[in-house]
């Protein structure tokens, strides 16, 4: 069976996505493509695949899915759209900024029983699995400390950051995500502080640039994530899971795999600073991944809860941040 | 400018580069595709381009060059034809098992003044390329020792084996054009030993499945290469330059960049195994130089001169295992 | 010049720097050991040297300098005589737990005006030695944020745990000395998290074995601290200092630096388990440069003041796990 | 039961040799020292042990055991003086450079029934012993394939190049006992190619400072050696031993444990330089190997038979390299 998928959105990550749809993803079809932008009569043109002039008639392109890489805060309209269309859902990551709006979205793909995969593409990047599998056999024993490194290679534009929900619903989230994935355990409190050490203009949009979170697990275990919106060195992502029986973790990838040696020292290269190119196989795996249970009618492998919790964490971190005191998630959602 | 390529011979490899051709390689286009069994079709109708009934149709498709994919005895007799069609010209190594039908070929391209380069990707691989560029740099100073460990993950079949013209002709040429490459110094004696430790029915086709060979540059610097058909651990691919001033060398990719550590020890996983998979950049990166070069007017980075020392290396070193004796390139080739 | 030194108090970590003394710290001569137990004897006897019936004795015996190496409780009480009788002291850590008796013992030294050198040995880890030098030359820029993992193969005895002063004040005061060694600024806010993970008699007598530290620099970095008791891996000790021009880190030694690789991957053994054989460089190096201080009457490498800080941040951490909340410096030690 | 060893020969290395036996090897004493030059008596007071006027009298000191560490000249004269004394003997490697002078010295110990232990260090090296170990216990299968780095960081004097019977008999060495150690197979042929691209001055005297050796194992494995007199980032030593089961290697250690990271890349400290530095940990195992042997009546780890075979493949390598063809260990000692 082949999965047919109309992109929706077709910025720099719509436009991904839809290149390894239409080239290299087995069981997949690019079956449409729409933006409110121009940008989609030229991809659709490269990829040989019909463009749309509106959503409506998107979501009426013959097709079994929609990929959802609109701006965030159109996520959820399209979301409640596309569910009412009946169509199998991906959706980019975070689904909403906004707690009442992200549930109102989730409510409706729950009514209309459709299947939703929130893009936490890290989950898929082959290193961060290995770990993740290695707490999941028991490897590692129980859980007691995770320690998470994120740092980008150089701050998006203040424009971008002003808009973005601030550095722990925007940037940290994937981490709060890793953090759940790779212990299994779901968040209880959460301690967050930061300073602007980068660049004053992200302090004067009220945000921070480099910051560390501490996160107490439901099982006792503590994480600690620590970001940075500049590592002049490359784009730094390291996932570490300690516990009674040992260690998993996973690494980085340099520009290449050689080192120089001299008097001085051994030399190897920098890291890879586009996270385009870091993460490759991590979102053609997260495509495999949603045709497979698409095609098969399993279940999703990154549902509408996982993209609801990290949320609730990025809003708790803002509020630690404020208030200088560690934050429990109930306090953000009494359901948590 | 745009480059349109058609590929000759769809294989395993020769769909590779049709693939590439037309989904990856910028400033590329593929023209057409032919092969002499029926890949070719389906090749066509995934990448949407014209497919040949022959090789005549082929050549006479508008096009700027051909990459010639299809057996290796048959390569100088595709490279005339597209000589005198006045293509620019991609040849798989390979060139020729045959000393005097490779210079033919050779004469041919040179006579119809048209451009060729010969498939030796582990050039573009990015950790080879790194050692050769420190070399070249002089961060390596004089080089005096070259190591090269090429291990395969498995045997070909026997049948394979039998028309490959021999390990070193087939695996170690690869090597043999490393050691010219990140040198940039030419052989001059060539000592080769071996052994059949890994399949009895290697031996059966006269072949062997382990080789060491030392070869001894004009420069003075001496170069080792060991090559072992089976590794069960992955494909294994290290080159090391050392000289007066320190050292460049390369390394391999494991399956992911995680490892797992408990009271026995740290384990990372094998290495990749697949040689596509490991060298995808380099044959990208391949095309793209081919492609910059065609369009530009310039050189080519992989000359029929590079194709065609490697096998004078190659025939020297069947010598020197059946002789037990070194064996100067001078004997094969008195050109050289 | 020749420093002599009486080493006072046997036990494990006295008799290691008794025979450091008595053989490979070039310029010094271990002039006698004393013990409340009979374990002097035997040392004394091993390594040639007077063995001291009390500490009045030993204090008369003519030399240069003292290691006071006895129960934490006694360290003021011996800092004092031995200031009084102008011996310079090195004194291992903690200077001791409570911060008035500390006090104390900094003002004794500092009226008779001897020198005084901590055992906080870790700084003369080459490993961890490098990093603070690469940020004291620049070579990381402004330092954003240090990552300290510090984990123990396996815990003390209880009986040891009960009078330790709890894992912040015993294990993890190492850490707060190299968060200040290694950027070089101040602790100004502590917030500490921790768990009774590895073993229930810990918490039993009222300690935690897994814990988590965050610290605020006065020039506004950060640093992360985890802490475990039970590593099954080996000693596992990592220092990673980032900032706007980079990074710098240190590792940890394997038992052998080799690796075993079969299909299941690459292995290499687990950490050295013995923190003298981990650290035995420092312990060495220590010496050295103490006997080159005081030969030279240069200033002490790791002052009083070196001493007393790690135990107030310390003692905030102590308070912040209990009330769960981030604690300043200041309201322990309004002089902060 | 604590052995009694005597030193013979006070140079560096038999002063190295007599301060671990004084201090740090647990079961041995320090017996004596015996020198031709005065350095005996420095050593002799510093160490606190009686100092021999002549061989005769060092023989005749009250001992178990003597260490040989004169120079190579002289070593199977003081072998046949020992052996007469009944001493358990340690000897320094070369035991000669002249088979039918090494074969004198082997009869003697044979016909005295005294023990001997040869001075080849590296077998003791964790790192190195690993390799040994994994091979032995089958997690590398048959070995097919074995590769030595060994690389000194810097020329010896040209006054002791000249008498060190070449760089096969002298450094070389080494490897050679690796190979018969790490594989666990005898050498029947052995291949040598070389060049003086370090100092001139090396070839003036009749030597090569850049050398290849292929030796052909017994059990048709293949190993290859690569020296240089001159690595300028410190002393390299590496073994791979690869199989049909897989891969074991043993590595360097550098100058610290550290890395520094910046725009340019992941820099690490080059390596130890000096080979008591890097080899301190073998040497005191192979002491305790020494001491645990003699005192329980143990075989010697290091045969007369081991110190044997080295010679001759190097003698072999000697004649290849002038012979330009590969040389059998037959040629050179018809019993091989």
């Amino acid at each position: 069976m082949t999965v047919r998928i109309v992109v929706l959105g077709t910025g720099r990550i719509g436009e991904m996505h839809a290149e390894l749809l239409a080239q290299q993803v087995s069981g997949a079809e690019l079956a449409g493509v729409f933006d409110v932008t121009d940008s989609a009569a030229a991809v659709g043109s490269r990829l040989n695949c019909p463009v749309a002039a509106s959503l409506e008639e998107a979501l009426s392109i013959e097709a079994d899915a929609v990929a959802i890489c609109t701006s965030t805060d159109t996520h959820v309209d399209v979301m409640m759209a596309a569910a009412e269309a009946d169509r199998a859902i991906f959706c980019e990551k975070p689904i909403s900024l906004d707690l009442p709006t992200l549930d109102q979205g989730l409510a409706a793909v729950e009514k209309a029983g459709v299947f939703l995969q929130i893009g936490f593409n890290r989950r898929f990047d082959p290193s961060h699995e290995a770990v993740a599998q290695a707490v999941a056999r028991g490897s590692v024993g129980d859980v007691h400390l995770c320690n998470i490194a994120s740092r980008d290679p150089a701050p998006p534009p203040i424009s971008y950051i002003e808009t973005s929900g601030g550095i722990f619903c925007d940037m940290t989230i994937h981490d709060f995500d890793m953090a759940r994935y790779v212990t299994g355990s779901e968040i209880e409190t959460v301690y967050a502080t930061g300073g602007v050490l980068v660049d004053p203009a992200i302090g004067d949009v009220g945000d921070v640039d480099t910051a560390v979170v501490v996160l107490r697990h439901e099982n006792g275990a503590l994480t600690t994530i620590n970001n940075s919106r500049q590592a002049v060195y490359g784009y730094d992502q390291r996932v570490e899971a300690f516990g009674s029986a040992g260690m998993a973790s996973s690494g980085n990838y340099h520009d290449s795999n050689s080192q120089v040696v001299t008097e001085q020292g051994f030399t190897s290269p920098p890291l890879q600073h586009f996270f385009i190119e870091r993460y490759t196989a991590s979102y053609l795996r997260q495509w495999q991944a949603f045709v497979d249970a698409v095609g098969s009618g399993g279940p999703s492998p990154v549902t509408g809860s996982d993209g609801r919790a990290p949320l609730v964490i990025g809003l708790a971190a803002r509020k630690s941040l404020r208030e200088g005191r560690p934050v429990t998630c109930a306090e953000i959602d009494p359901s948590s």
